[in-house]
């Protein structure tokens, strides 16, 4: 494991490096340079993508191009493509890498969707609300087995060490959120242990196997897993941060879906310890409640913004940007690493 | 994939070899010879197992050893060590890939009862309706990923392909299943499609590698893929006579399970085939309903005891049971070689 220091709040505004933050980007804007860069081989990884998706059945392959089709941003494969970019990129292993961690997190997708009965997703209906949940797990299931026969086509012990090591830890991190779901009095050291396992664990290894298939010394691969773990929180605070103010059109869900389905973001977290009786009740009443309704929603913005719980996310979203950014130091300048510098800015200072 | 010969209805008596099925074995007495020489590996497997369900939750290990310790057999893992020990055991990867087997079979335990809706497993209440359907799915995805963790520990990446591959299969028979729950008209070489992949493929997963991890010539690989293939037909075919006929005590779940669940096991299919309009307008309201009453599955016991069909299952279950240890043969005779014959012939020749 690498180590991460845990952001103490005393210190967060010392610890942030200026960054131009006056200028909100527009769709895909701080990205583009990343998606340029890596096209090329995003598409030879969108082609093994459908021909991997190739099944017996009618329903495999409908589900998984829905969900893989439906217009996500494909970062975490995009990121295994620009590390091993970044690495000199000896061979093509780096196209059945990023497959596989695309795999990984569609399946992933599949399975959050049933656990929060979620109906939207990616801006569209969710897979389960046209196929089932039963659909779901399964082909879930399927392309998680995809995911790991196409790393074992890469015969690097190393990484498949890395991404099925990763497997774990996010289910883990899953169970842990699912524990938590109601329990108002999560720490906010415990919330960033949930997403460094949900979230964070899978942008590590995305961005650590780019070094390793590479053969690159260690020390630039725990660059490189330091990188992609900082990163991934960054990814994550930023959405629960956007899930209460986020652009409705662009971010491809519902604002409040968090909120309704009862999970204890950071902002809630933030607010919990700043909150007075009076406020400390209404949490307390309203995430146990079985359903919340819009009134709740109101509410529970009233108070997230009178103790300025959104900022204080996306402050912390700023704080392991820059450890991410940080982490890649050591790596010489070249167009590659700029992109990836542009892209880690882009993951906090964006409204999608 | 190796070619495995679709049975003929037609030839079904010939190709049988004469077994001694006179005497029905009481509980594990043909198993108790394998289950004995494979003793002292398979504590190292359940030591395992219990160390790779230790994590940061409480539920994890919970669930995990709650179903793992419910009285399984593990034949899957003793399959894995039986053909290691028949391959002359160089090292002790066999006790790593018999771990990852049990686990991916739990695994797929935990998703099965989810998709089914089944309220009992292996004779207890089932994990989902302890500990929600949520956690069972997350829980699955987590052993599923120390399964892939495990498996990549023995270096060998001719067994992770195998394995990986048959993730992959097993979740597509799932897939098949479930499109299949409620389509009476099945044909039995669709049937035997579905329980090649959903049981058939990890039988053979747990046989071939216990030759591949030992270096043996590609000849003996193929035999013990066959072997396993075909004893995870027979092993199927009989649990789908046994949901028909079996000893509720013993067999660790509720007679007529399948039928209660809409699934259209051999037995249905066979009777379908030589029911009669009015017989066959019975199956087509009755798997075609919401629910089935205890009356329906009288009445469904009687039409397939007068069609003989789950006689007609088990001749099946003996068929792929004598292809299987026809694979055997090109083995030198030896006291491993014996168990696995004999616990061939218990496969089908079981109550429970």
């Amino acid at each position: 494991m690498i180590k991460v220091n845990k952001m103490q709040n005393t210190s967060i505004n010392n610890m942030i490096t200026p960054i131009d933050t006056k200028k909100k980007s527009s769709h895909n804007d701080g990205i583009n340079s990343l998606i340029e860069l890596t096209a090329a081989d995003m598409e030879k990884v969108n082609d093994l993508i459908i021909n991997q998706t190739i099944s017996k059945t009618d329903i495999i392959p409908k589900i998984s191009r829905y969900l893989i089709t439906a217009g996500g941003k494909r970062l975490r494969p995009m990121l295994t493509i620009a590390s091993s970019l970044l690495c000199g990129r000896k061979n093509d292993n780096h196209i059945l890498l990023a497959t596989s961690v695309e795999f990984m997190h569609t399946a992933t997708l599949l399975h959050d969707d049933v656990v929060d009965d979620s109906s939207m997703r990616r801006g569209k209906i969710s897979a389960r609300m046209l196929w089932g949940n039963e659909a779901s797990v399964l082909v879930g299931d399927y392309i998680l087995g995809q995911a790991f026969k196409i790393m074992v086509q890469s015969e690097s012990l190393k990484a498949l060490g890395i991404l099925s090591n990763a497997a774990a830890i996010i289910a883990q991190g899953e169970v842990m959120q699912l524990s938590s779901v109601k329990n108002i009095s999560t720490s906010e050291n415990d919330y960033i242990n949930i997403i460094e396992s949900k979230t964070a664990a899978l942008f590590a290894a995305a961005t650590e196997v780019g070094g390793i298939i590479n053969d690159r010394p260690e020390k630039e691969c725990v660059a490189l897993r330091s990188f992609g773990h900082n990163l991934g929180l960054a990814f994550q605070l930023t959405d629960d941060a956007l899930d209460y103010n986020g652009n409705v059109d662009t971010l491809g869900k519902e604002i409040g879906d968090d909120f309704n389905e009862g999970k204890i973001t950071l902002p809630i977290i933030l607010s919990y310890k700043k909150s007075n009786s009076d406020e400390n009740k209404f949490w307390n009443n309203v995430m146990l409640k079985e359903k919340r309704t819009n009134d709740d929603f109101t509410q529970a913005m009233l108070i997230l913004e009178k103790h300025n719980c959104i900022n204080e996310t996306m402050k912390r979203a700023k704080y392991y940007a820059n450890l991410a950014i940080k982490a890649l130091e050591i790596f010489p300048e070249s167009e590659i690493k700029k992109s990836l510098i542009e892209s880690t800015i882009f993951s906090y200072n964006r409204n999608h």
